[in-house]
């Protein structure tokens, strides 16, 4: 099972590619990060994240793309711009009929470290252990799109196999009503 | 001018075209909604309103397109939905290099009622006369990017030449930097 891990953001956005299946060493393919000035019109950043994901979706051609959910209580002059990052992921995704899955933030610390309410550190030191990597990668952002990756590994591999064929099955007829007079 | 308003929601996305200029009788060319059901995932439904969208571009090539701007002391359980609808019409007019605008709902409502705060009822009246139609539109998203046409027209129109030429600029070195290792 290969896995496209992303962490939405608008000035960061961390993406991190892991092979592997529950119960077994997992492999990471690649990790890295999509950024965006932050003095660039907000129409022009969603364009180049759209450019960036669509790399790597070309680059690594994940079976699944697990994304950060979000939640509005989070800070609300960034929740927004996170939001519309996350829409550019699963929108990329979604066109290639790809699954899309969407762990929150506990869900992802807790499948890496066993503890919902883990800290930054902790988490990038677990899955340097668990990809068998020199060091943390960074920034934290690159950490935790490996880590949504390794969390959705992990989490449900029948839920994943059921999403998985529902999404081929609708690839081909996805519903668009438009109405136009005059 | 010519001017696609995009009323952003996941469920309803409301599109209008709207052509003219400051101090003229203005003319509309569509209006209709763009609509995805409740119950498809996430990523098929922002799929679903690209589609739309680059429908009503492909069809009536506006040279701006106006969209809702986005605040989260709105409905907490739908201003996510929302955003990302946002982002998808965003990212769409930014593909093509088309300007973006955001204007506030109360800036809309000041524009076409001379009141920021004006009832629904009171924007799909004035919608109807400023464009002499029969009818109000319905449902509200569909007069709602009207109005968001029209007052995109009505509003600055030396700030739109500037950013015309700044996204003509901008459109050919939209940066992206990634950075992978392994």
């Amino acid at each position: 099972m290969r896995v496209l891990g992303v962490d939405p953001g608008l000035t960061r956005c961390g993406v991190g590619v892991v092979e592997g299946v529950a119960g077994r060493p997992l492999r990471m393919l690649g990790v890295g990060v999509v950024r965006t000035p932050a003095d660039a019109e907000l129409g022009d950043r969603l364009v180049a994240i759209e450019r960036g994901i669509e790399a790597w979706l070309d680059e690594h051609r994940p079976e699944y793309v697990a994304v950060e959910r979000v939640f509005s209580q989070h800070n609300v002059r960034t929740v927004m711009g996170t939001a519309q990052a996350s829409a550019v992921a699963m929108l990329c995704a979604a066109r290639r009929g790809l699954p899309v899955a969407l762990h929150t933030p506990s869900e992802v610390k807790a499948a890496v470290t066993g503890n919902g309410r883990a800290e930054k550190d902790q988490v990038g030191a677990m899955v340097t252990r668990l990809l068998r990597l020199d060091a943390p990668p960074k920034p934290a952002d690159a950490a935790d799109a490996l880590a949504l990756a390794i969390c959705h590994i992990w989490r449900a591999p029948a839920v994943n196999r059921l999403q998985q064929a529902h999404a081929a099955a609708r690839a081909s007829r996805i519903p668009v009503v438009r109405k136009v007079t005059r």
